[in-house]
Order: C-alpha cells, then sequence, then structure tokens
C-alpha cells in the first residue's frame, strides 16, 4: 500500500481536520466529533437543515457538499463505516434552525441503524427529523452490507435537489414528499478496473487481473454482476446505458440529468471519454441530457473506475433545483 | 495498460467532445480544432481575452478553466505534446474582442515555439497579444523539454489572477505588467508515487518500486531530485515546505496563497490529510494561508502524487482576484 497518509487508525480525523482547515468559509468542524456543519449561519437560520453523512472513503461526499442552497451538515464515520449515533445527533443539532432537519443516507444497514438511532435521540429534544434512504444502484439485489439495492453517486443529486428545495424555503413535510418522489427516477450503475484500499487493510477489496474489469461493482468495493476482460469505452458505456435503459426505460419525449463519477483514481480524461461515448448513445436514442456533470462526486477511496448515474427529471422544478445557485467546495 | 479509452490515438478528440457536449452551457469548440472557447460571448465582449493551453493530460487544465471570471479559451495538445500555432491561432482569433489577448503557457520548450509562432500570425492580423511564460517549478532547473524551470500547477493561480484582473477591465499592457509581478512569487513543487501512463506509450513514465516515491517530479513524468523510501506524509510536507521555504523565504508578515493539487490518481483523502500536516507546519512558522484550494487541478493523467504551490500575496489586490468571482467546470 503506497498512501499519503500517516497512521492508517487517524486517516478519518486528520482528514477532516485538514480539510476545515482548508477551507473555514465553508466548514465548521462540529467539537469532539467528525461532523462538519456551515459556517455560513446565516444561511441556515428559517430552514429546514440537511443533513448527510456515511462513512469516509467517499470524498468530496460528504462534506464537500456543505454550503449554501446544498447540506447543512455532514457526518464523518470510520472508512466505509457508519458514523455512531451520537455524532449523526450532533449534526441534527447544530442543523436544526427551528423548522427540523431532513437527514440523506445510503441504504447500508450500519447507517440505517445509526441515522434511525440519532433520529430516535433528536426526538427527546422534540427536533423533528425526516429522511430517506437512498438506493440508486441498480446492479444487484441485497449486497454485502445492504438489504435490498445500495446507495452511491445518485445521492449527490438528492443532495442537490433537497438543499436547492430547503434553500427556497420547503417545509420538512415538502422535502419529504419530493425526497420520494424523485428517489425512485436516480439510477446508478458502476464499474471497476481496480478496487479501493482501505489503509487500515491495506490491499484492494478485490483483486482484479490486469487485463479484467467487473461491471456493477459497489462503492466500498462490494461485488459487482460480472467480471469480463477489459473492453473500449464505448463497449463499457454501451453495458451501463443497456442496464439504465431497462431500469429507466429511456426514452426521447422524457428529460434526463446524467452524472459520470469518478471513482477516486479515474482521471477526468477517461471521465471525458467516457461521457462522448455515453453521448454518441444517448444522442442515437435521441436523447441529449438536460443537466450533466462529469467528475468525481462520490468516490471510493483509490478506486479506479466510474458509475453512471440517469435522472429522469419527471418535473420541470427538479432541473431547476439542480441549476439553482449553491457553493460548495465539491458541487 | 488498464483505461477507459478506446483508439489510444483518439483520446483528445474523444476528450475534447466528452467535455464540450457534457458543459455546452461553458464551451464551445472551435472547428476543426482542439481549441475551445466561452460559451457565453457576452461575457468576453470589451475585455482582453486570456487564452492558455498545452498538452492534453493535465485535466481539468486547461479546459476546465475556461468561462466568466478566468479564461476566454483553451487549446489543448496531444497528450504531453504542445498544441500547433495554427490552432492556437485560431483561440487567438476567437478570444479577441478588439482589445487584444494574452496568453499564459508553462515554460516547455514546445510551447515556447508555438504559442510565439501564433502570436506572429496573429500579429498579421493587427490582434495585439502579450504572454507571460510560467515556470513556478522550483525542483529542478532545465529538465527534460524545459530551458530554465518547469510550469506546473502554479500556473492555475496565474489564470484565476488574470481571468479576474481581465474580467475588470484590465487592458493588455497593465495583464503583462500584473502577471510579471505575481510570476517571481508562485512557487511549486512536487512528489509522485507513480508515473504517468501516457495512453500511446501504454506504460508508465519512469517505475517506482512499491516502497519508494520521487520528490520533484514534473508534470509529465520528468525526473524529480531525489528518490527515498516512502515516509509518512507529516515527512512529504515537511520536504516540500522545506523547499518552498528556502525559495519564498516564508514569513509570518506575509500573506500567502497555498494549493495541493492532486496528479490524478491521488485521493481527496490524501489530499486532505496531506493539508492537515502541511497546515501544522505552517502554523508552526505563525502562518495561516489567506486563501487554499485542495483538489485536481492541474493533473498528470493517472500519476498517484501531488504538488504543493505556494504564492506570496504581495498585493492585497491579489488575494481578491482569487477570491473574485468566477464561473468554471475546474476552479
Amino acid at each position: 500500500m503506497k498512501k499519503i497518509i500517516n497512521e492508517p487508525g487517524n486517516v478519518v480525523p486528520e482528514m477532516v481536520d485538514g480539510l476545515v482547515r482548508a477551507y473555514p468559509q465553508y466548514l465548521r468542524q462540529i467539537p469532539e466529533t467528525m461532523a462538519v456543519i456551515r459556517s455560513n449561519e446565516d444561511s441556515m437560520a428559517g430552514k429546514v437543515g440537511i443533513v448527510s453523512g456515511g462513512g469516509s472513503g467517499h470524498e468530496p461526499s460528504h462534506a464537500g457538499f456543505v454550503g449554501p442552497g446544498m447540506l447543512s451538515g455532514a457526518v464523518c464515520g470510520q472508512v466505509f463505516t457508519s458514523p455512531t449515533p451520537d455524532q449523526i445527533y450532533e449534526a441534527i443539532k447544530a442543523a436544526d434552525h427551528g423548522k427540523g432537519v431532513f437527514l440523506v443516507f445510503k441504504n447500508y444497514s450500519g447507517d440505517a441503524m445509526n441515522f434511525d438511532m440519532a433520529k430516535d435521540l433528536a426526538d427527546v429534544d422534540d427536533i423533528e427529523v425526516k429522511s430517506i434512504v437512498v438506493d440508486d444502484d441498480i446492479a444487484v439485489e441485497d449486497s454485502l452490507y445492504t438489504q435490498g439495492k445500495r446507495g452511491v453517486a445518485g445521492t449527490v443529486f438528492m443532495h442537490k435537489i433537497l438543499g436547492a428545495a430547503a434553500d427556497q424555503g420547503a417545509s420538512l413535510d415538502e422535502l419529504e414528499e419530493l425526497a420520494q418522489a424523485v428517489l425512485p427516477n436516480i439510477k446508478t450503475i458502476g464499474i471497476a478496473l481496480h478496487a479501493a484500499t482501505v489503509p487500515e487493510v491495506g490491499k484492494p477489496g478485490f483483486e482484479l487481473a490486469d487485463d479484467e474489469i467487473e461491471y456493477g461493482v459497489g462503492i466500498h468495493s462490494e461485488p459487482g454482476y460480472k467480471r469480463e476482460k477489459i473492453k473500449a469505452s464505448k463497449d463499457m458505456a454501451e453495458e451501463l446505458v443497456g442496464q439504465l435503459d431497462k431500469s429507466l426505460g429511456l426514452d426521447s419525449s422524457k428529460k434526463y440529468a446524467v452524472m459520470v463519477n469518478g471513482m477516486g483514481a479515474t482521471p477526468l480524461m477517461e471521465q471525458y471519454i467516457f461521457s462522448h461515448d455515453l453521448l454518441d448513445l444517448l444522442n442515437a436514442k435521441e436523447i441529449s441530457p438536460a443537466f450533466m456533470k462529469v467528475g468525481n462526486y462520490m468516490t471510493s477511496i483509490d478506486m479506479a473506475g466510474l458509475s453512471l448515474t440517469i435522472f429522469e427529471l419527471k418535473e420541470d422544478k427538479w432541473l431547476d433545483y439542480l441549476n439553482y445557485k449553491v457553493d460548495t467546495i465539491g458541487w
């Protein structure tokens, strides 16, 4: 393992410290936690707070999306490990400005348990809390740490949509309704050329031969649905678009937002080439995305690979939310 | 070589195509070239154009910095190869709105020759062109493709400063004066854990053992000044800060902007940990950066490693330029 770190056991506190000190205009660390909250207090006044989080190793998720127009706070667990309920609870308290707090987390057993327990703690304080569990990964049903489908890069679209709505004054009930309406329309599938190495483990989550790739991999190196010899980018794009088409029923009469997400060690060069192939395929179906992002948003430490998210914009307002003004490190 | 590409010879046209089609609100490709120009024509009216570029493989540089408040256009050469004079000339023509064009390029022999030739072509058209050659890398004197010092990540600070000044109406002469004043105050040094693989070459530019790192590496895998066993992040930070201190004379009475730049395959986790160590070292000298950025800005394809840029802000106005409003994909 070759990494720019100190003690493997210290990666999360040192990372959070570096992030917060590098960007004090965006982030403030909640004392004695690995949770961060917006520095711009005024931007949260009179609004529902939006809190996300999960295991670390997905940077810039989730702390990089904290800022006006997006998240109020984020809780950073140990690498690939859910944050603890007490820390989530501290973030809820910091994000509450009298209108309640909406939680966004991904569908992993540990996160579900701990975010729910934090909600119970907040109940005692009479802080109203609602939540959405994102399960956008269509690759497999059930997985190593998941009942049902995994939550992956599509979560970032959920952050953006809810953050914009909250900034415009949506109530907790309205945010819940919005999140539930949006959720089934966000679908993601990934591909790996090389698995991630958790610093405390010291070796990749799985081994791929020099000419192999894995389709449908999770963001914690969970297995996908098939392993094959490496192909051209356009063939990878065809496979991923084909899977998403089965799930979403891609249709030129509908509007879509698209995210090509690098897994951490994938150069932008490759992400743009993949985007070229992807857009060729979509254009052949007479689809031009109404909104598109290409970059590293929900990474898996040093995994080489990418994921493709397609989000059917059933309402024009959703596109407005994606385009709504935002000020974060990572969006 | 395991990459998400099609034909290695097509990476640049496919990458530029993917980038421009993913972000039409920012970029327009100049027909029959690998050069891009701002889509927002209005934002360039009555202002000096700023054009940068160089070999591809450094994404988001340079095209990702095209947008209001930063570059007017960027020219994408073949991988690690200067763009040709005719393409630079096309970008100059597209960026000229009657006030002339300022060129920013890095100190490599190929770039110097071709940007100068493009300037000569523009002279014939009576387009006034001035330029700055960035040579911020303090690691070595002369190098594989360079007389003098190499230009690396500090170039992005130059883009930001000049883009902000141009947007505020600075003349071509004022931009030249500003660029020359700023240049000697931007210093960078890098470190590599793994060299970049150029797609058409198919293997890394140099080989490092599993426990080795190279100090002072260039962004085209040019050699650095020493190779050592891998150390802790804080030791790497100490080495890089020490070198920059020798060059800049770090002093608590001065103001600094800092950039920690990932080389392409370096997770943000590691960049934030390095930032933590870096800030500890600077704070020990009673220095707190007045401005800081951490992320992938001037990459080297899939190189693992990072560079550290320190920019002494001799004038308060320079800090204003760094904070000035900007709308690009990459900043």
